[in-house]
């Protein structure tokens, strides 16, 4: 609540505003875990080498280890003044442990440590970031095996254009979002190199083993070029762009979950866990969580464009602009994983209306490509052919404001002499749903066969993380 | 530093997730002057209006102002569970007041409410920028006119092409920031019409007085549409984009210093106020501060586009995608207010090296369109054949390795026969910066008088406000 | 559909490569007109001005002309290999008049000749959108009038709220598109200085009259720092920038009408002239124009991203990565133009279904409020207090599945005994619509007078443009 | 040139303005190679199932060869009013071939068609990405190995840090084009499943094989749910998103080429072929392809973001507005493979200035680190008390104005008298960058080696592609 802005004449001298702008503790202190994690490995490495003793490096260690509990317990004091996470936690170690700590910065610059810090985050969240997109597959695909029958309209343009099952639909969201977590995946692995070592920009002089510290760390290996590793963020870039993607995904169903909570839908209803009411009316729920996640979708892509402008045209090696980069990670991939786990929550929460989506489904003449197809695949006509035959006879029914099955065989004949009692057989909603069985069509077997698909792929999943 | 991931298996339920994506009192707290403001106003013409009695007026005046109080002392405690500043508030004049403060709400809601609150904070907050802007011209114009004969190359592709003068230079971003500052003022023109008694979006039946609630509050007039009242954000989406081209010119201006600080260019020099060394590399004065006003470029406009993403698609009226307006305008503008107070510093700050200015300004050839120029008013030759006779000259020059100014006069008139000893008054830098004198010209008189014109404009200004 | 990938080994080489990459002719012979203009002004002063001789003047005049009448006949032949709209009329120029030619680009640059340009451009665009605006305003508050009292549910969070009219609704957009008008004729007037007289980037030493050019090309006044005249693009940021804030209105009425065109909504109908069918779903109409128009807002908002990062951080002053403004200015501007051109298409073409969005409207107990309010009004009671009884009261409605106005009075009263016979007058869809008689409120009464003003105001606007 | 503006009041009606925005096939015939791909395997599909006839398969093959002929050779005339290529296809199809062609369309609609043809395209487009990312990163590799031992300054804030290699500066973006690459190639993986078959919406009952079709296009499987097949774009988005990021790298090094060939760097020279000149400036070569490479980046990520907000929102399943997606995706993709043409020949044409690139990495006590590592190294003392003594002996060379391998032994050792003669062997900038040999360190032997790595890598995955 601070007033950040500078204002005026009355304003603060050089001094305050070049704190303020370059002071990065205020953000980078949810980093303490990662840079913790970091300065044990280079430490260990750097006495297993031979580089500092034995007993600094276990001072060190336990210094850093006393550190870690102060931060987590609240204990710990950061101050400004000493700028940024990393200085915040050397100069308590030299409090703690004395000059031993003077050897911690050994062939280790800011630069490499700031880097291998901000990989380490990334990647921890896009572990937890995993976990969550596997939940949220799981209760979807639950729900899509309870509701592998469960008849809905299947909408292009939001009209109604073909009979779908709910479960089919909601299975459609499995697949966008196994997209998303793979593509995660993906940044995963290319991130997963080790940047320490690289030192200030040149590499080092000292006879440091990056191997080790890579593998202490869990990188599959160290980076290959000190320069590049010191001045690039792709590895950030491509996480925000997964989730800007991932929540596009999320924006849709959310969008869907507004629509069809509205009066005029009335397709799913959210309990009052994930909707806010009025005291004076209660058929108003408001689907605040859902549309909560449809607007972080603006959020999260306006941090990806954010990063993505101030890497822009940047010289190598390390800029200061890349300090702007920490609060746009934070900021977006914690949306994002408050996205989820809302949707999580709204998947396993909401209860479909059935009769009203099998209903809808059932009006509009929604079965007239099934008659199409039938005539295509019975009377042996060409497609263009055949649906201007469906077109009379929906007109038909039009006119006399019935459904398609409820057109006497005669008018269907007067249409096209060889259609025959067998047409009945396409026309209506469940028998349409259920006649497309071609591979990913809605037909509720096939949306069963799916749903267990994807429960036991989960599962097994699950059971080798744990 | 608190972990906002939302983890897995062994997530919180329900209830945390919504409370975690619901409540807005972790940042709308900023709101609560303007919020106060708001319901003063609100209270005193309601009982002008004779809708609520004198004494309630009164306590509720009184309570809030209380209220206020404690929240500038920090003895106000937020309660996360009241979900925002409105309830907060509220509630707490309940305690100091009881009933009485169950009258402020007449004829009022959240959402007409908020978007009296969010209106009132920025144009508090263009204010401030504005007078921010004319701070940072004025230590421009100062610095142009001391700097109005200061040689310097002009560039185009970074590559010099006529001499210019610094204070020229330093003008061209008076201009600049001269549009910046008029854009914020329609900004601001454009957002002074008061929501406030548009309600929940429908108007009231309440005899309410509009134009008082609005004069009270400093507004022009009221808004004409209850339903666009509460519905629409584009004054924000319209700062944000003034503030968006604003950190452009501010970004041009930034780049410009980082460059200029070089080594190789060396034409300014920052102190230690805004730089930032090592302590074993005296010479290295990294600018940061240019480099992070840089880098606000794409955290500001990554905010534009997050709420242009947000507002896209919504239909009519308040919907809870609205709520993450503020994060967005809070970080983009103040962000922009840091830029300003930065840059302003940095303008007072730098000391150009005019030997190296200059220096550079004269090599290359600089002064060859002066020659052709020369060619063409005084041979009478058309201006693509002055090129020609340029480019042959020059290429004695470049041969020779001298600059034109020291060809001799045989030399010249060998390549036209129309040539005089009149040439070399156009020929050296110095010369060639005073004759471009057409009006926007670089020739240091008209520099000299565009910086007193805006010196002597923004004191007139300053003089209006105070 | 010619292959502009640059495929592999067997690529073109350098020539190709840095021609495709540099030439602009593809995209800027949209300017010819504007060039030609800026052209002859150019000439038209050089001679009053006694630098070049009347003869070549007239010549080029004369000559630019023709070439304005090859260009608008086809018959013109454009160039790859002259790059640019500018060498291609001066090269053909010079076809036409010999070396009169050469004297057009006396103190001119193509620096700032390419500035006038597309200024002149942007200029003429915003005057017609002007027009489309004020066409789509009168088309809206036409047809506001007409249904200043069509009742139906005014939604938040999608949900409904209160009873609104459609005139009502209609009308909110009127004001957001006339702030949008407004937002263009600043930038407008902002933009409306004349950069030509910049020349290269420093002014020139011929004695111009810049205030010459400026008059004739309809600028307000010559720009008055050379540098900032060739170097900025601001006022094309300024354009596309309101243009993305119009989208995104646009964007929202385009919603709604998706919405509102879905079977289960059936607000609105729009003709087959908007919409496109199925030859055999003949209740299928999809709203394709609205979801194009939907969907340009990302298209808009994208140039003026891409336009803000081409600027970001370029030194001055002319770049070659500006010539990447024009396809950005032109695309948005053109698609805003078709949006808005299909936006008013569809406002005078669709028709509302009254009965049904009047039966909306009434259900779910969306007068509640309205009790409340009288609660409040006639029994002094505390708004807080009134909506407990309110609640109680909708709590025995929902029970009864009846609509407020259907509760017995003696039921009423046994929830408050204050209650009288008339609260009746308030729980009625329409008047609680007639009831909202504040000030922007959506009683009909003031939908008429509001839209009635509108009609009005733009009228005379009309009136003065002929 | 055309006028793509929809002016005023005596704008075209509701016919054209409908046929302008919805038409597709100004663009969209640029996937026709792709949409009679998709259709001669549909259509062989279609026939080994015995779904349609052997003889009306064959004289579909026949048709769309006849009609690819004729669009290659430019013969064939395509009609605005048939809207898009698919039907333009279709209706030529009928054509040639009459009323077999009707029997194309069967089990298929143009939903699952456009699907299968865009990602077609784009996975065309990125396999001539990746033999383009591959040559440039062979001309960086191939440079790098020249000069794996030519000493420039290594820069942090455009301030020289430590000396380097260029070759190893080269080698990093060798390795930043490598992660571009390989986010490519898992975007083509993702892509790589056929969603043809999808048909409308909601799958087929035609007994389709859709591994059959999937098999003839080259994808690894169909798609797994039809929902999802014909709703999504997110592999678009994933490849815009890829370029995006590396449009970024590109940026860079760009903004580097346009830094070094200014006259005060002066570290590098581009011939004319990447340059443009003045006729009267031969000094001045405006790297024009660096910059226009650089602007690129927001052009492309103007796509990027264009298409997100296109997406964001949009309920299941196609929507009209997806039709925005082609326009985008073209462009972002096109730019880049030109950005990526234009920088390798610049690559292949920049000529280093080693001299003056040496003489800037000796200047300004660069090794001032490999003193302060000496010092820990060889005295033991810790790192931050031998920056203590690395600032003294610096401020000696400072005063002086001498190199640090300048300053007197004794003067050393007044500082600290464990200083030896052996100092000397780090203080000189060859010596400094050969030091640096821990993994992908500056040592010159590194850099030799990881270019080796890289040419015998990429040379054979050219074998293999060969």
């Amino acid at each position: 609540m601070s007033n950040r802005m500078w204002g005026g004449r009355f304003a603060e001298g050089p001094d305050a505003i070049m704190e303020e702008i370059n002071a990065s503790i205020g953000f980078d202190k949810k980093l303490y875990a990662q840079d913790i994690r970091g300065s044990k490995a280079h430490a260990k490495m750097l006495a297993e080498q031979g580089i500092i003793g034995a007993d600094d490096a276990a001072a060190i260690d336990r210094g850093l280890d006393t550190i870690l509990s102060e931060i987590e317990s609240g204990a710990f004091v950061f101050k400004r003044s000493l700028e940024d996470i990393h200085m915040n936690i050397e100069a308590r170690l030299a409090e703690l442990i004395g000059p031993s700590a003077g050897r911690l910065h050994t062939a280790r610059s800011r630069n490499d440590q700031v880097a291998v810090d901000i990989r380490l985050w990334v990647r921890d969240t896009l572990d937890q970031l995993d976990t969550q997109f596997e939940e949220l597959m799981e209760a979807l695909a639950t729900r899509a095996l309870d509701h592998a029958a469960t008849v809905m309209p299947g909408f292009t343009h939001l009209q109604s254009a073909q009979p779908v099952t709910f479960g089919h639909h909601l299975l459609a969201y499995v697949e966008m979002f196994a997209r998303d977590r793979s593509r995660f995946a993906d940044a995963r692995a290319r991130l997963n190199e080790c940047p320490l070592g690289a030192a200030a920009l040149a590499g080092t002089s000292f006879p440091i083993a990056r191997e080790t510290t890579a593998a202490l760390l869990g990188f599959d290996r160290p980076t290959a070029n000190s320069l590049d590793s010191v001045a690039d963020r792709d590895f950030a870039l491509e996480a925000l762009a997964a989730a800007s993607i991932a929540a596009v995904h999320l924006s849709r169903f959310a969008e869907e979950i507004v629509i069809w909570t509205s009066a005029q839908f009335g397709f799913v209803k959210l309990s009052d866990k994930f909707t806010t009411g009025s005291s004076i009316m209660p058929q108003k729920r408001n689907p605040d969580a859902a549309e909560l996640v449809r607007a972080k979708t603006g959020r999260i892509s306006g941090s990806f464009n954010a990063l993505l402008m101030v890497m822009k045209g940047l010289p190598l090696t390390y800029q200061k602009d890349m300090q702007e980069d920490k609060e746009q990670i934070f900021d977006a991939l914690e949306s994002l994983s408050l996205s989820l786990a809302a949707m999580t929550g709204m998947v396993r929460d909401l209860t479909p209306n059935e009769a009203r989506m099998k209903k809808a489904a059932g009006s509009g003449f929604a079965t007239a490509t099934d008659l199409a197809d039938w005539c295509v695949r019975t009377l042996g006509i060409p497609f263009r052919e055949a649906h201007h035959v469906t077109g009379r006879i929906v007109a038909i029914a039009a006119e006399r404001d019935i459904t398609l099955d409820k057109v006497p065989l005669a008018d269907l004949q007067a249409v096209h002499a060889g259609i025959t009692e067998d047409v009945y057989s396409v026309l209506s909603v469940a028998k349409s749903v259920a006649s497309r069985t071609s591979y990913g069509g809605t037909a509720p077997k096939n949306v069963r066969a799916q749903a267990k698909r994807w429960i036991a792929r989960l599962a097994k999943e699950r059971a080798k993380k744990a």
